[in-house]
C-alpha cells in the first residue's frame, strides 16, 4: 500500500493517516495540495489519500469538497478525527517560557496559541515558517531561535525537547479527515457508519432543498454535515455535500438514497464507512431506539414482501 | 357466474351491476342488505357482489365501508357510476301530470323529486312504498294509484308507461358502486386505475394522518376519496378508507403502499381496478404530465438499479 | 332559556342536554329531526339545541355535520358525552328475564342488546317501536307486552320497574353531542378546550388535504375528529369537519386558523368550547408538555414583538 | 459619508463600492481585511463597509459570513454584483501578447487567466505580486516587467496601456458584495428585495434544518443562498446564513421570520435591501405570479382580520 496525504510530514493530516491500521509501516508520500494528493490516487500513483474535509472552527475544506465532487469518481473508505493541539518545543537549556525571546511556527499555529503566548512568553517574538514542521527545523538548525510551536507528531518525530503540551487557546478544536480511494468494495456496515453524498440542487424553487432533506428526514436519517458549494455556473447554483448517519446496506439509507436519485439523478455516492471517534474515545453506535419502528430494516423488509405478494396475484 | 347485489331488483344497484360485461345474462340475486350481499360472496354462495360505496349527495355508504374493512378479506375488481335519475310512470289514459291525484314511491325518491312534483303535479298525494320497484307494482295492481316514481331500470323491466323522464331536482347526483370478490388475481393496469386501501390510524398525534397522506403526496399520487370511520374502540379511534389514482403495478403507487405498510402494518389492500366514467362517457386516463418526472416508473427503476449497483460492490 | 333537542323525550340526547347546568329546570322542547332542532335556533324559537355529532360505533352523524356546515351560521358552545347504555324494564310480577315472552323497543336498541337477550331471555319475541320511549309506553299501556328495553332516562322519567341495568353488548359505546346557539360571545378558554371548523377542500391535488393538516401539525395542534363530507357538487368534492384541541384564544390555534383561512377563505369557524369528559369523569387538560416550546403563547408573543421592532425601524 | 472596503484600491471590492450612488465622490478608505473593515463601521470610524460575501466560483466568503454573524449587530443595506474580469496591461512598445516574457499579477488572477495565457503568451513567465494593483505598480516601476494582469478598475485608475480586455478563462464569474452599516432604518421595499438572516440550528435531529426551511417554503419564499458555518463548538454544530427573496415589510416574509424566531429565538436579522443585477442589467422583480394566492399580503391581511373578529366576540 502506498498512502499519500496533504503534507508536509508531521502535520495533523499525517496524524490522521497514522490512525489507519497499517499506515505506520506503509509508504507515506506527502503531497503539496489536496488536489495533487487526490490526483495521485486517481492516476494509480498512490492507493489512498488522507485529506482534511472539515474543521470545527474553520468549517468545510472547500478544496477537498470540490475535488471529490467532480472529476473521476473517488470513494471515502474511512474517516479520522484529530484534536488540534500544539506543543512548545525549546532549545536545550530553556526551562521557563518567560525567558523565550524568539519562537518559530506557522501563521495558523501562532494565531491559535497567541493568547497562551502573550500570557506565558510575553517577550517572545514570532518568526514565520511555512509549516510547523519547518518551524521546528529552524529550531534545530538556527542558533538564534529559542523555541517552536508544532504539532505533537512533529515533536515526536524529531529530537526536540517539549517544554509544554497543549498550549492552544481553544482546547476543543478538531479536524476531520477522510481516507479516499478509487471506487471499489464497500466497507462492511458496523452499526455506526456514515454515508457521504454530493447532490446537485435540482431547481431553484422554495422546496428544492427541502425536497432533498425530506428524503433523509422521512426515514429518520440524521445528517452530521451539510455544505453548499457553488457549481461554478453563476450565483444561486449549488450542489450540496452531505454526511448522513448510516450505511447504504441499511434499508432506510438505501431508500433515502433511492429517493434522492429520483429527484437528482446526477447525485454522487462517495461511500459508506465506519464513523470514527477522537483517538482513545469509543465510537458511539447510532442510538438505535431513535430509529422509529417504521424505519427499521425489519419494517422495510416486511413492506417489500407485502408488495411482492400483492403483485404476485397476477395470473 | 352468480352475482348478488343490494336489492330489490330494478334499483340503481342493479343498474350498476348491468354495466358489468356479461352480467345481463348471468344469474343476479338481490340481497336484503350490504352485509348479506358480502356474506354471500365470502361464503361462496355468490361469485361477486355489487354494492354502493359513495354518493355525491349523501356521502360514504357506512355499511359498505365498514363491511369491507373488517371480516374476511375481499377485493374490489371494478367500479361503476350510476346517475341518480327518476322516471314518472302512469296508468293508461293519463297524459298530463297535472291530472295525477296519487303517486306511489320510496321516501328517498319522493324527497329527490318533490320540487318537480309540487310544480308539475300539484294535486298528487304521496303514497309510501318500501322501494321504487314496490311503488311501480302498486301502480300495476291497484286501481286507485295514478302514478309511480321509479328508477329507469324499473320502468324498463315492467310493462309501464313512462310519461316523463329525469324528474329529479338535482340532475347531477351520482352514486358510485364497487364490484367485490374473494381475493384473487388483480385486474391488469389500464393507465386509468384506482386503488382502494383501509388504513388504521397508527397513533393519536398531530402528524399521524399527515404521515399517511405524505406517503401519497410525496409520490404525486392523487386521492379521489377519503373517509374516516370509527374503529368502535372509543371516540377518537379511526381508520381511513382511501381511493387513490393509480395501480399497484405502477412504481409510485407500490412505493406509497410500502410506505403506508411501514407506518401502519395492519392496512388492508382492497384492490387496484379500472377507473369508470358515467355510462356513455369516456374514462379519462390519469393526467400523465401531472406525474412529476421523479415519480415515473422510469425514475423508480433507475434509482433501484443504482442502489443495487452500489450494494453489489461488496466483495 | 328555551332548549330544543333531537327527541323524543327520554332519549340519549335529552340525557346530554340535562348535563348542561340549568337545563334541568329550563324549558326543553323535543324536535323531530336534527334539522328542525337547528332551525328553531336559527329562527329564534329556541335559544340552544342539543344534537348528536359523533358516535363511537356508528361514526359521524351526517345530518348534524351537514346542517351546521351550511345555512345561517351557528356556534357550538359546549359538548357532552353520554355512554350508550340500556335498561330492561318489566311488567309487575316478572322477576326473571327467562320468563319474558315479548319485549318492545327501537330497532337500534334491539340490535345493541341482542347478544344479552339471546342468552338471558331466549323466549322473548321482539316488538318494534318507533323509539325506546315509545316501547316503554307500550309496556305501560298494553297487557300483552312483558318488557321493554329503554334508556336509563326513560326508565327514570316513567313509573317503570327496572329488572336489569346495562344490558348492552358493547359496554364502551359513547355518543358525543354538541350544544349549538346563534353566533355570539365565545366561552372563555379553560386550558382543555376544543375548536370546531368546517374547511372546504381548496383543490383536487395530492397535497390539498395535507396543506390543511399541516396548518395544525406545524403548530402542535392535535385533531380529535376529522370527517369528510360531500359538497353535493359531484364525486370527489369534499369539505372537512374537524375538531382540534385548543381555543382560538391560544396563539397556536389562532395561527393555525389564520393559515387555514389563507388556504381556504370560505372555512367556517364553529366555536371554541370546553372539552367534556364522560359524566363523573374529570376532564383532562391538554397535556401541556406536549406543546413544543416553539408553539407556546410565549413563543408566539416574542416572535410578534420581534417582527414589530424590525418593522418599526422605518424612519 | 466615509466608506471603507476590503482593499487595496482598484480591486473588485472598490468596483462594487463605486456602484453605490455618491460613493465615487465620498471618502473611500481601504482596509486590510474584512474584519478590520467591519470593525471600522462598528467603532464609528466609517459609516459603511463594502465587503465580498459570495463568489460564483469559490463560494461563500467565510470571513464575511462569520464576522457579520457574531459580535455587535450590523445591517446590510445594499448588495452589488461585479463580474470578475481581467485586463492585460503592457509596457509601451508591446503590441503582441506572444512577445511578452514576464507578467506580474496576484496568484488568483493568474489562476483565472492561465488558459488564455498559455495560448496567447506562451513565453510569459509569471511573477507573483500581493494584489493585481501591486502587479500593475511593478509594471510601472520595473524595467524587466513586460506586462501585468489586473482588474479593469486598476487599469483605469493608473496610466496603463490596455492590450487586451476580458482575458479571464471563465467569462461568467461574478462576485457579490454587501454594503454594511450599523443597525438603523430599513431600506424601503422595492418589489425586488432580499432579506438576510443568520439562524443557529436549534438541535441535531433529522428535521432540524427542514423545520427551518419549511418556514420559508410554506410561505412561497425562495432562497437564493444558503451556507452552513460551524459555531466553533465542535463538529456538527452549525449556524445557517440565508438570503431569501422578499422584504420584511411583505407579510409572507414577516410570517416566515416570525416562525423562525419561534424555532430559533437567537436568529439574527441582517437586513432587507434591494436586489441588485449586474451593472447595466435591469433588476428583475420577483416573479409575482409565483407567489401563491394564499401567500399574498392580501391573504395574510384577510386572515388576520378574520381572527381578530373571532376573538372580539368575547363579551
Amino acid at each position: 500500500m502506498i498512502y499519500t496525504y496533504l503534507g508536509p510530514a508531521g502535520t495533523f493530516t499525517e496524524s490522521a493517516l497514522l490512525q489507519v491500521p497499517g499506515a505506520a509501516d506503509a509508504e507515506r508520500v506527502p503531497a503539496s495540495s489536496v488536489n495533487s494528493a487526490l490526483e495521485r490516487v486517481r492516476s494509480g500513483a498512490a492507493d489512498a489519500a488522507m485529506v482534511p474535509i472539515e474543521n470545527s472552527v474553520e468549517g468545510g475544506v472547500s478544496a477537498t469538497l470540490d475535488a471529490i465532487a467532480t472529476g473521476h469518481s473517488l470513494q471515502i473508505v474511512a474517516e479520522a478525527l484529530v484534536p488540534i493541539s500544539f506543543d512548545l518545543v525549546v532549545r536545550d537549556g530553556i526551562d521557563d517560557p518567560s525567558r523565550i525571546r524568539t519562537v518559530a511556527t506557522h501563521g495558523h499555529a501562532w494565531a491559535q496559541c497567541r493568547g497562551w503566548a502573550e500570557e506565558n512568553m510575553p517577550q517572545a517574538e514570532f518568526m514565520l515558517s511555512s509549516s510547523t514542521a519547518a518551524g521546528a527545523m529552524l529550531l534545530l538548525e538556527e542558533n538564534d531561535v529559542d523555541a517552536a510551536i508544532c504539532s505533537p507528531l512533529v515533536a515526536e518525530q524529531n529530537p526536540l525537547t517539549v517544554l509544554r503540551r497543549g498550549i492552544e487557546d481553544n482546547a476543543d478544536a478538531v479536524t476531520r479527515f477522510v481516507l479516499v480511494r478509487r471506487p471499489g468494495s464497500l466497507p462492511a456496515a458496523t452499526g455506526a457508519d456514515k454515508t457521504t453524498v454530493v447532490i446537485p440542487l435540482p431547481e431553484d424553487h422554495p422546496g428544492a432543498l427541502m425536497g432533498i432533506l425530506e428524503q433523509f428526514a422521512a426515514r429518520s436519517v440524521n445528517l452530521s454535515r451539510i455544505e453548499s458549494r457553488p457549481t461554478g455556473k453563476g450565483l444561486g447554483n449549488y450542489f450540496f455535500s452531505v454526511d448522513a448517519h448510516g450505511h447504504v446496506d441499511e434499508a432506510r439509507m438505501a431508500d433515502a438514497l433511492a429517493g434522492l436519485h429520483r429527484i437528482s439523478p446526477d447525485l454522487r455516492f462517495l461511500g459508506s464507512y465506519p464513523a470514527a471517534g477522537l483517538p482513545g474515545e469509543e465510537t458511539v453506535a447510532v442510538d438505535r431506539p431513535s430509529v422509529e419502528r417504521h424505519n427499521t430494516d425489519a419494517a422495510f423488509a416486511a413492506a417489500a414482501r407485502w408488495i411482492e405478494e400483492l403483485r404476485a396475484r397476477h395470473a
